[in-house]
Order: C-alpha cells, then structure tokens, then sequence
C-alpha cells in the first residue's frame, strides 16, 4: 500500500500521475477485499467505481465543489480518498464507520439518506445556494446509479435541473443493475449505449485523432484560440458524441458518453470536459459491478451488492445464513400463488431480499419489478386491484415512507386489497438511521380502513400472511423484521377478536398485587413473556398479550386495560404514532384511563450497530424492559 | 339543451354525428359556464377539455375501457357524458356531486384522488390486470396534464409502461399549465411542439393528403390490406410524425401529436388510431384551459382553474374574497425577505394559491417554482440549506404526503433549517377527501427534531412564521387553514416556554368543580374560548391553552395535565397520531396519569361539504364540542 499510506486528503489524489493513479486503483480495490471481506458491507457498489471515484477526485475540488453520492453505499472509495482507509475494520459497526456518508465523519460527506434517487434533487439545491452566493463557478457533482434513475425523484431533479443552467454535473454510474437489473424503457435505452461502447473501443485512439485533427487544422491555417474550439469538437464529435442519447437533449441537458468506467484516462477526460463545460451535463459511464474481484463479479444473484463475512481470496460466505422471515414468506406466498390466480407480486427492484424471486420463477406473468420506484409500486398495485387482483407488495419497511402518499390515497381511498409486505421493519442494525423501518406502524396506521399484522414467529407469519391475502377490502400490512425468525411462541388461549394470550399468572391476585396487561409486538412476544416470568411473584401479575393484527385496536384490549392497574405495549417501532399511541387513543375515546406506557423508540434516529446493541441502547432489550416495568410500577404503587 | 338532454350514457356520444358533436361541445360548455358560475369549482380546466372528453366516449367503450382522469378536476365533462349532467347544481355541496371522480357516482369512475400525476400508474396496474384476465385487448386510457407530468410518479409509470406491450392510451392534455405555467426542461420540449402546431395546421389538409395518397398508391398498383398499411403510414407521416417528440420514442413508446384539442375531427382520428395501436402510445393533444369562455381565457393568474361564483357573463366574482391565512403569510414572507438574503421560497406549481407570486415577482431569482414535485421541493430545499440558504416550502398540507420521506430522510435526518408552510390544513370543504389537509400533523410529527407551529390567529401567524425561519436546526411548519383568518384572540398571559393561556376560569375553585385543561390548536383557539366560557359556572373549570408550537410538546403542559383532572385536545386533524396523541405519549412518559381525551376527526375520509358542515358532521364545531366536553366530564365524575 505504497502510495495509499500517503492520501490523506483529495489533495494528495491530484498530484499523482495517471500510471499512479492506476496504482492506486489496484491499492484501493485490494484493500475494499481485504476488509470488507471481514466486516461485510456493499463491496460489489464500491469494486465497481474505484477508478470513477478515484478521477471524481482528480478533477473536482471537494469540499467546496460537493460530490453528493445517491445512496452513498458506494462510498467506500471516496471515504478512502478522504482520510477515513485506517477505519475500515469498524465499518457498519457500533461507533465505527457508516456504511454511507455521514456528515459527522468528514467535511466530504454532505448527505446521509441511503434512500435512492435524492442525490440529484440535493445537487439542484446546492447549486441554486451556490449561484445565489455569487460561487455559481464551482461545481456539484450527483452520483447516480443507472437503477436509480428509475425513481420518480430523479425525473422532477432532472426536469428542474435542465430548466436552469446551473453547473450540475450528473454522473449516471451505470452499471445496469440496481440491485437486480434495472427494469424499464430507460433501462432499455442505456442497454443500447452500453451495447455501443463495445464499438466506440473499436474506434481510432483519441490521442490518434486529435493528433490527425492538429495537423488538419494546421493545413487548414488555423491556429490560436479557434483551433482550440475546433479541437474540442472534434474531441466531443469523437469521444462523445457519437451516441448521442436522445433523452438528455430533449430535456435541454447536455449528455456525453457512455465513458468506460475502468479506463482512468477516459475518465479523466471526460470530468475535465464535464468541468469545463458551462450549464448542467450528465456524463454516463458505464461500470461492472465487483469488477477486478472475481467473486464478485461472477455472483450470479447481485455481483455481491452487500455480503456478509467472506472469504477474501474464494469470495465464499463464512458465517452460515438462517432462514429468515423472509424465507418463510417466500414459501407462503408461492403457496398462496399455487391456489390462486388473482394473487400477483410487485417489487421495487429488490426481487431477492424481499422473498420474491421464487415466485418470479414460477409465475413470471404475474410478477412485477417495477424499479426502484415505490410510488408505482403501491398506485399500479392498487390500480391492478380495481382489476380484480389482489397485489402483494414486497418492500423494506423504511421504504414505505416514499409511498405513504400512494397508500393512503391511491390504495385506502379506494378500499382497495392491496397486501404490503414490509420486511427489515423494527431496527435493522448495520444500515444504520436510514434503513431502519421503525417508522411504518405510525405511518401505516393512519390509512382509514388499514388493518396491520405484526407476526411474532413464523406459525404466524403464515398465518396472518394468508389472513391479509383473504381480505378483501382496503389494505392490509404484514410487517416483519430482518433476520432470524426463531421458533413459535405458542398460545395459551386465542380470544375470539384473534388476540392470543401468550401468558396468564398463575393463582389468584393478592390485594397488594398490581395487575399488568403487556402488549407485545410482533417480534418482541418472546421478550415480552420472559419479562412476564421474571417479575411474577414480585408484586407484578403480567399477562402478555399478541393482538396479531395490531391495528385496528381488538376491542378486547380495550376490556382487559379496563381491568388492569397499567398498560404495557411493547414494539419495535417509535412511540410517536406508534401502536401504543393508537391503543391510547381507544382507550380514550372509551373512556378507559388506566396508565398507559410505551415501550418503544424515542425521538431519535437510531445509528448503526448491532439489532441488539441498538435495542440495549433504547432500553428495548429483555432486561431493560424488565427494569423499566418494574420502575413503572413501583412508581405507580407510590 | 337538444342533445344533451338525450345524453344519458356514453353509447348516446357515440350515435352522434361529427355535425352533432360539435353541437353537444357547445351545449356542453354552456352547461359548465351556466352551473359552475354558481356553485363554484374548476371551470377553466373542463372548458379545456369538452372536445377532447366527448371523443374519448365516441372512440373508448367506457367502463370496460377505462378512462382515468388525473387529477380528476376536469372529469366535469365526463360526468355529464355518464348520466350527471342534472345534477351539477349540487356540485361540491354536501351530499352532491364530487368535484373529481367518485366510484359512489358511477361505474364510469374508476378513481377518487385529487393528487397529480398518479393516472398513469393505475393505468398500467389496470393493463396489467386486463391482461391476465385475457381483456388484454381492451385499452385502458389515462388523461393526463402537462403540468402531471412534471410530477416523478408519472416518470415511474412511463418508464413501466414503456417497458411493456400493453394497450396503455396516455392522452396527454397539454394547455401549458399545471395551475400556474408548467415549468422544466420537459416543458420547454412540449412548448416546442406546440409552436410547431400553428405550421401543421398550415399544411394541407389530412383529407387531402390521403385522396393524394390513395391515387398515388393506385397507380402504383397497390390495393388492399398492403395500401391500407401505406395510408396508416402516409397518415402517420403527415398528421403525427411532422414534429416526433424524441423523448417517448427513447423510453420505447409511440408518440402522436401534437393533435388539435378543440378539433373534434382530428380528436377522433388520433384517438381511434390510438385504439388501433398495439402496444402504449402517447397522444398529446394541445387544449386551451377555459376554451370558448372568454372570461377564462383572458384571466391572467390561471384561466379561472378554481372559481367561486361568478357572473355566467363577464366572470366577475360575485363573492368577495376576504383576505386570509395566505395573505397574512405572503406579506410577513416578503418583509423578511426584505430583510435577510437567505430567504428563498420554493413552490410546487402553486405560486399564486400560496401566496408566493409576491415574493416572485420581488425576489425572481431567489423563487423557485420546481413543478408538481413534492419530492424534490423538500430535497432541493435541504439541498440550499446545505448551502446555507433558508428556503420557504409552501405547499397544500395534503400534498405533504407526498414528500414524507424527503422530509424524515433529507431534511430531517440532516437537521436542515427549511421551513415547509402548509396552507389548506384540515378540513377544506368543497375539495373532499383527498383535499383535507388532516394527515400533516401525524406525519410531520413523526420527524425526529421538527417543531411545529399551528398559529391561532393573524398575530400569532406573523409571529411564529418568524420564529420558525429565525430557527437554524431541523425542519420547521407553520401549517394554517384555508380562508379567512379571522381577528386576533388575545392571550391573557405568555408563559415563559412560549404557550399563551387564553382563557382562566374566575375565582377559586370549589370541591366539587373538575378543573379542565382544554389545548387548543391553532384557529380552534377562538372556539376552545367560546367552549370554556359556556361551561364555567356548571361545575367546570377549564382553562384554554394555546401552545403555539404544538410540537414538540411544551413541558409545562405536562405540568399543567398533572394540576388538572382531565385534559380535552381540540385540533383541525386526525385523532390517530395528532397532538392530543402526542400529548398523551409525553403524558405517559412524565408518568402523568390525568385522563386525557380528543376532539379531532376520526378514522375515515372526510367527503366534500361546507367546512363548517363537515366539522359539525364530526362534533368538532363549538357547540358539539362543548357538548361532547360536558358529557365527559360528566362520566368522569361518576
């Protein structure tokens, strides 16, 4: 790592040479293998635009001309470049490196969202801000995979950017993939250019043209500065254009490419034209994904677009992967497909982390990646139900946020059954605050006519799955977590609203005994009953109950509050609008007042770490709930 | 009224005659002028799209071929061609005919929601579904505005539409406007095409050309099926591929236009090839929003989109308009512009009905009209905080929905000062359901670090809108009702964390009074006075409390609930995750037990009414709010 011990700063990429840069393109893809192969994280995203990342930073000046990277899980190589290579081994973990850009890490990070398709809309504004404080001159660079131009985002950015003509470079990092291929008539035009670039590699050398193009000029008597303009058509006339995208052009935009994403020189030159040209321009340059790692780049699946522990040298997974949730998921749905016709399948662009892609093997017809785009996703859904389908809508959690408009309005307007499948809901751990989905309960329960299942194992993950699939007016949501789904909790009893009651004190109440109703959430039913054990005796009768479909409210919570000293409610998710805040108000509106608390996330983004590192921290672990019962009935017996 | 009065279905449109249908076209659009000039409602739009809606119904088998309006405000044609022309004197009222499209009205309608750009999806959610039904043959249209298009939902569809074969009709109904000019680069590529109108219209007729075509053809020998496909060509080459747009042709779909929109004979011809087409096809069809109404054409701001009652005549107002909410905050919005540079404003295509056009007109370069883009205003938005700008969001509070995420995930989780003023929140009235601006307290609640103003008065709104961009961290809302804002209500007292006390019961209380804490939120403060004053005397204390910044929760309100013995919120917004809700978790957290409960709207969609029939139809006037106070006070007693 000769030349990488010495980059300290961007500053240190612009001095070295272009053979050096191409040292430090292999110095920097070696040192991504070695480490992310031990702490896992998106090593495909970042193999894939080493020498992109490497040229952003030889020609830009950052800070003060921003790279705003979408997403940002192909960050790595620009945190690289920026002073962060020695803190590669804490990456995604608890007080280590982010796995995106974090503005608390370096003056180089402006944004931290890994939602897609923001960064062009970030760019407009900046450059907007940089115009109106007369710094107009400088440059901002948006990084955009190919897969993220399929979000609706992207388009109105677009459409606002071309109206202006401010200095906005776009740089489409394509690549053809999002996570899976990207899907769509765009996705078919970029096909075509990049099928392209194979015969613009076929063409002369540039240097061998503009050499020609010297002496032709020179014939010609032209010298000075109009030789410049002439030389530099002829190189975008060349190098550039030609294949022109139609699409850029049309919307006022200018467009050079496609640039091969591995060739520094080309890439160099194309920054440099691209900073040296006046108004917004894209440059799309075509990459591979986990290129220059063999095990990445052959994964069939997603070329390692985020892995575990893997072996550094054979790319092989070296902690064992647990059928999860979405596995058990992914087995009911095909089942459900099996017996009926009207049941159809939509992802955003995410077919095999959410469970989808045996399905799409078996009824191709009848699934739908529609990108990365989950407004469509949620209004095609519900414009396919007023067709006599039932959708089922597969998506993370925290995704849910972009089509919040769509659901209540496109889908529970209409009372329409449309079935999300939110998985990765509750704190997912390493992704850290933005890919988190503790915010769908709150969001999801504010539809009229919602009903929301939060499974607590997988006897009832298929169960509810098949419950939600039944129902045939309005939406309904089946929200899970990441990962390993455990064993069933069974029942003691199963109230006749759908309740199960998971733990009952025994004996009879003393007088001085206080009667506690705990409602657990989904995931946390297992916590829930073993804090329910561990107080009894203790002054503390806690009956733990799974309302399986947290909204609407069963009414016979509502009963047993009313015969409770304190309520409970426990989830994975935020206190603010949460389930425990709309048994509140039920509770309310019958008048109930028994004391109510929630066990829950406070008002904060929680960082990466962890699952249980994360939920220790928030007081949401086993023990934590415990004490903090235990606290609140003291407190209420004073 | 001669043929209308006939017209009691679609197939009664498609008996007529080219003569006739220009006919009905005017009976049409005297029916709008006559019975929109009374009721109010959008006139400019329908008048746009008479033609274009009776050509629809001639060439589509609706409902077997749906027709979706986006948007829907100007499906007033379409009402009257399905069976509603009688009844469009109760248009808007309570209990009458929906100003958009309404499943209850007719088989005809197929979707109910007033937000932009969405059509497109149900569209191919819908071709999806008639295709595995084997109705693939079936066209399903989308009507759809140029101003829609610049929302990102649209480019999400497109892009899936595109990527398919199905019979997709997108009938893009281009008059330049969205409410205000439609803006960005795909603008200025539709306005290209329409100046290249006037020279299509120059040219020889259609009629002609194909006589020359057939005679040309016959002397070549040609005849039948082959001259056919030489005629659809020559049509095509003459009538639509004069001016291809490149844009649609890229995303892989057909494209013809741009067609005549007041033109019944060049409407039915592009639309009936249009149904001949396999595969999606674009029709861009260039309207004149408020056609043959002169009144509408000539108004300057908007071509009379949305109008109260007027002269049938002139089009004068014949109600006077008071001077509302926006005023206030347009006036105080342009002063500290006067006074700090850093102010920039930012709407989604609304400047005039959010008062922006001021501020616009004075500060043109620090304006920013970014389109029907929710998404991208609030990216942007935090995009220029970044560069240290302070930019003023002012949109509809309904549309917030839209740009929930942008919100939690771009300004949010980056603690950027913008300013989002929500005009229109709670219940609107006339607009219906998906008008109400009843959901933005529960979303932008959800934002860790927001705070939340909800003025009472004109006072109050001036004041708080100060401080919210004097704020330097995390997103801010001012959010305020529609229409008129009334006189000030005084406070008797500010307490030092910035809540007025608006009203104190006199003298001590007795032991058997129950002492009331009634939060009031924003304009309900002067009905929250009325309620306490009504009640004191009747064994009820209740002091009235405006927080002013309703979120986050003032502590001193938990101070207060622990003095009191029960605590009512009264807020414009839904039950589910308001502020009385927010109250509640505070409550809980403070381990506060005072029983608290709700006077907001309840789990449904409120349908179009006066506004203050719609609060009275929830209890949420003063006089069953203070019934509803009473009656639980009483219970509680018991």
């Amino acid at each position: 790592m000769n030349l990488l011990d010495a980059i300290t700063s961007p500053d240190d990429v612009k001095s070295l040479s272009l053979d050096e840069l191409g040292e430090l393109s292999d110095e920097v893809r070696q040192l991504l293998i070695d480490k992310v192969s031990a702490t896992g994280g998106h090593l495909g995203p970042n193999l894939g635009v080493v020498e992109l990342t490497i040229a952003l930073h030889h020609v830009f000046e950052s800070p003060r001309e921003p790279l705003i990277f979408d997403t940002s899980h192909q960050s790595y190589v620009h945190k690289v470049l920026t002073g962060r290579a020695s803190q590669f081994d804490t990456l995604r973990k608890k007080g280590g490196l982010s796995g995106y850009t974090s503005r608390s890490e370096s003056e180089h990070d402006w944004t931290e969202s890994s939602h897609a398709s923001a960064a062009l809309s970030y760019a407009d504004g900046l450059a907007k801000a940089k115009e109106l404080a007369g710094a107009g001159e400088d440059r901002v660079v948006a990084v955009v995979g190919d897969g993220a131009l399929t979000g609706g985002m992207c388009w109105e950015a677009l459409n606002n950017i071309a109206a202006g003509e401010r200095n906005v470079v776009i740089v489409v990092n394509d690549n053809g993939r999002s996570y899976s291929p990207t899907i769509g008539g765009f996705a078919r035009n970029l096909t075509r250019l990049r099928d392209q670039l194979a015969q613009i590699r076929m063409q002369r050398s540039y240097d061998e043209v503009m050499e020609t193009g010297k002496k032709t000029l020179k014939s010609m008597g032209w010298v000075g500065e109009r030789t410049f303009e002439a030389l530099r058509a002829i190189k975008e006339g060349v190098k550039y254009q030609v294949v022109p995208s139609e699409m850029f052009p049309e919307l006022g935009m200018k467009y050079i490419g496609p640039v091969e994403g591995h060739d520094l020189k080309a890439l160099l030159q194309a920054f440099s034209y691209a900073r040296s040209h006046d108004g917004p321009i894209i440059v799309h340059v075509v990459t591979e994904k986990g290129h220059g790692f063999a095990p990445a780049v052959n994964h069939v699946a997603d070329q390692m677009h985020s892995t575990g522990v893997i072996d550094p040298i054979t790319g092989e997974a070296l902690t064992a992967s647990v059928p999860g949730w979405t596995s058990v998921f992914s087995e009911e749905l095909l089942k459900a497909a099996h017996q009926r016709s009207d049941i159809v399948a939509i992802t955003a662009a995410m077919a095999g982390p959410t469970g989808l892609t045996p399905f799409a093997e078996q009824f191709p017809e009848r699934f739908f990646d529609v990108g990365i785009a989950e407004q469509h996703a949620v209004t095609s859904a519900a414009g396919m139900a007023l067709g006599g389908l039932h959708p089922v809508v597969a998506i993370y959690a925290t995704f849910l946020n972009r089509a919040f408009d769509q659901l209540l309005m496109d889908a529970g307007l209409l009372s329409q059954p449309v079935t999300l499948v939110l998985d990765r809901s509750g704190v997912t751990g390493s992704d850290g605050a933005s890919h988190n989905g503790v915010w769908d309960l709150a969001i999801a329960s504010i539809v009229p006519g919602i009903r929301i299942a939060a499974p607590r194992d997988p006897a009832r993950l298929r169960e509810e799955f098949n419950e939600a699939i039944a129902h045939g007016t309005g939406p309904t949501v089946v929200r899970f977590p990441k990962g390993d789904i455990g064993t069933d909790v069974d029942a003691v009893e199963r109230l006749p609203g759908g309740t199960d009651i998971l733990f009952r004190p025994a004996g009879e109440a003393a007088d001085d005994e206080l009667e506690i109703l705990l409602v657990a959430v989904g995931s946390f039913a297992e916590n829930a009953v073993v804090m329910a054990e561990n107080v009894a005796g203790d002054g503390l009768r806690v009956t733990v109950v799974d309302p399986r479909w947290v909204i609407p409210i069963d009414p016979v919570l509502i009963a047993m509050a009313a015969g409770s000293d304190m309520v409970v409610v426990y989830e994975d998710g935020i206190v603010r609008g949460g389930v425990g805040s709309a048994l509140a108000e039920a509770l309310a509106s019958a008048e109930v007042d028994t004391p109510l608390r929630q066990l829950a996330f406070p008002d904060v983004f929680p960082l990466h770490g962890s699952r249980t590192e994360i939920l220790r921290e928030y007081g949401l672990d086993p023990a934590s709930g415990e004490a903090q019962l235990r606290e609140w009935a003291e407190s209420l017996r004073d």
